[in-house]
């Protein structure tokens, strides 16, 4: 059932021996993406050469599957026209990317051997802005008219087939291009042939926007487990599709995106889609150290903070042995918070009216651990640490409070960031923990002069 | 194109007057998500009636779109052969799931009013582990025979397709039951009615396995953009199929769980699939526990350090005020280099190789990260602060020391967990920060004797 994939060394030795109708009719039933990953087994030079001899179409579907530097590498080392002819082969969507990698003259030279109604899909495809459904859309979808019968709709279909990403769905329009329905294949083998395609059409539809940010159009074939969704313009004409596939990458980047703004690296889209390689140190560094920045920033209230009650300090012996402990576990529990909301956000579970119940729940919950681990605090620092049963009970009132209030701040905090329309996952884990640092030294000290009484002179 | 959707009290009005049909017949036309909302959005009891008087299939429809607790309830109140009919409609995969939430004997009531067949694959897919393709995979997919030809399977989907949660694909199956390939819809509308589908079959397929973890699985499907993927059980008998949009709603909810984890809650898959408001208090407090003790056990290695180090906090005046700003810088570096490791080895960009790149490229990052920052923190502390000159040295080269030191930590710490199987995902920022805030204070009080010198007596 599953073919045994030729070793590289295998594949490598006929490359040499210059068989190329041999490596054609090996790779001839290979799904794109297992060629693609044979190529990235191999040197670079030899990967390239493989990927320059593939027949057409396969070529063009293989493509897709590597990394973009080898895109581009193969093909500045083609000519003009042998460019042209893959671009006529590749999805539309991925041609497009591929062009605004490429040197504008070379681009120039390559789009001179399409046809014009080609060179101007690739020249609009391109020039849509990055992270909107325009840019990630593709144009090579089947349309179909109204009032044509089911008869002659599967002849078109069969016409167009090979040359379309998909026929699974056709898109139904009327003389100016707009939408008007969609048409499952399935629906037109169960239709009898002399109905009209307006009779089985569907026509309620759901539809992106072709400025619509990339990731809500992925949330939409997400949430309706559409096969693809087409893509209108302001004047309701249909531009486009984003299909199934493109959406889960979207989300997965997207996603991993999160993860990174979560950590604290710098939120800038272009350089977070980029692959962990592709920066060189410089990069990396200018993108880390504004955060940085503005943390130490935001860090340095608690050095005013300390030394505001660095009295307090002088008087009761050992106080600040238990500092980084305290402040460290308000910043864990904030982050446990924003982590929870983040994801109740993400996942649309928590909706604009739950704003309170989420505080209070939060609160709540703070409130629980801070009782339990404010216990295990106390104990901690009598027994464990040896220390008289003041300290101790500051310790442990301080845990409780601290919890209670890492808590809030943590769920607060990227709650009325999406009030205010502000990507919560930014509001990253480090920020809260900054916040709860210079506050938790506020608390672990009143507290103790409350404790403590000592007398400041 | 767009249709008005009815108000939500329109809807009530129909609802109160009876007007079942007309309720029928706006329905009908609705996607069945669009309709799931509009449940949602009414009151409990009249979106429970709402779905109870859908037709047949569109309910069954719906049902997989409504929350687990609104499916539980309906059919609680249906009588044991209404909720037969509804289990016949509904997809494979939903209505298993829906059984593994419903009461055992009710179970048994409804199951006896379906037939054998149909009773037997409800239990089997209800039986799988969770979190294995087999939990997630669905039984109504469409099959072929090899031998037979083009317009005899066409004939045979026409039959089947109002059943079949897809025929865009079809499953080529020997008499054991045993995948021999993968027809397309759209290859059997282009082929000669007369060839066999055999000879227009996808033979090289990729598959997964009934025992095999679903995110895996789902990885599949994204990484080759398939549309569905075949799961086998161990002797390559075809049991299932999972379909892209399963496979969307099995990342997005395993991604948004590593957020989850990555903020150092509990990394228990179970509860972290539930939606936020699903676990009361007690259970929020019983998943988040044990990390912050973890972490309080972790954090707690900082006061013996501190103790260690008393002398010089005695004999270097105001050396403590920098503390909390020194070791939340670390964290924050630390917090950094790791979403971003995380991230990397998420997308597999990094790979087992590249361990000691990886290692080299963030550790002279810290460098360089350190340098600007400890300079930074050298002028802050002397022009801001009025330190002298000795002390704010000695918070510019700790913190240049705690940066290289942070970033190799949290590179070091993902990686070798990857390696070890563990996913890094859990090996959160709150650990990281952790590991850094001990060994920070270490740098800086060793740092500060070397500079300082004082005298220990």
């Amino acid at each position: 059932m599953l073919r045994n994939p030729l070793l590289v060394p295998d594949l490598r030795e006929l490359l040499q021996a210059g068989e190329t109708e041999g490596l054609r009719d090996f790779f001839g039933d290979q799904h794109p993406a297992h060629v693609a990953e044979m190529i990235e087994d191999m040197e670079e030079a030899e990967g390239d050469s493989i990927l320059a001899l593939l027949p057409d179409r396969l070529q063009a579907e293989v493509m897709s599957y590597v990394d973009h530097n080898r895109q581009v590498r193969v093909v500045e080392a083609m000519t003009p026209v042998q460019a042209a002819g893959l671009f006529h082969f590749m999805s539309h969507d991925d041609r497009a990317d591929l062009v605004n990698r490429l040197d504008e003259d070379r681009v120039d030279q390559i789009l001179r051997n399409l046809a014009q109604t080609e060179r101007e899909d690739i020249r609009r495809l391109a020039s849509y802005e990055e992270g909107t459904a325009g840019a990630v859309m593709t144009t090579d979808y089947a349309t179909l008219t109204p009032g044509i019968t089911v008869r002659e709709a599967l002849t078109r279909l069969r016409h167009e087939a090979p040359d379309r990403e998909t026929i699974d769905y056709s898109f139904v329009i009327d003389p100016h291009h707009k939408l008007e329905g969609i048409v499952p294949l399935k629906r037109l083998i169960m239709a009898s042939p002399r109905s009209l395609i307006e009779e089985i059409m569907q026509r309620d539809m759901i539809v992106g926007r072709v400025d619509e940010d990339q990731e809500a159009v992925a949330r939409k074939i997400d949430k309706y487990d559409l096969f693809a969704i087409p893509v209108l313009d302001a004047n309701d004409v249909l531009v486009g599709i984003v299909t199934h596939d493109d959406a889960m990458d979207i989300l997965r980047r997207e996603q991993t995106e999160d993860i990174l703004k979560f950590g604290g690296v710098s939120a800038d889209p272009e350089a977070d889609n980029a692959p962990y390689w592709q920066s060189g140190i410089v990069g990396v560094v200018r993108r880390r150290l504004p955060w940085l920045m503005m943390l130490l920033l935001a860090e340095n209230f608690t050095y005013p903070v300390l030394r505001y009650f660095q009295w307090v300090g002088d008087k009761v012996k050992d106080i600040d042995l238990f500092i980084p402990l305290l402040i460290g576990t308000g910043g864990n529990a904030g982050s446990q918070t924003v982590g929870t909301i983040i994801r109740g956000l993400s996942l649309n579970e928590i909706e604009r009216g739950d704003t309170w119940k989420v505080l209070l729940r939060e609160c709540l919950t703070g409130l629980c651990l801070g009782l339990m681990l404010g216990s295990i605090g106390l104990f901690y620092a009598h027994f464990w640490r040896g220390q008289p049963w003041p300290l101790a009970e500051l310790v442990g009132i301080t845990i409780l409070c601290i919890c209670v209030w890492a808590n809030t701040i943590g769920a607060l905090v990227p709650l009325v960031a999406k009030r205010l329309g502000i990507d919560p996952a930014v509001i990253s884990a480090p920020f809260i923990t900054t916040l709860v640092d210079a506050t938790g030294l506020v608390i672990y000290f009143e507290v103790a002069i409350i404790i403590f009484h000592p007398s400041s002179h």
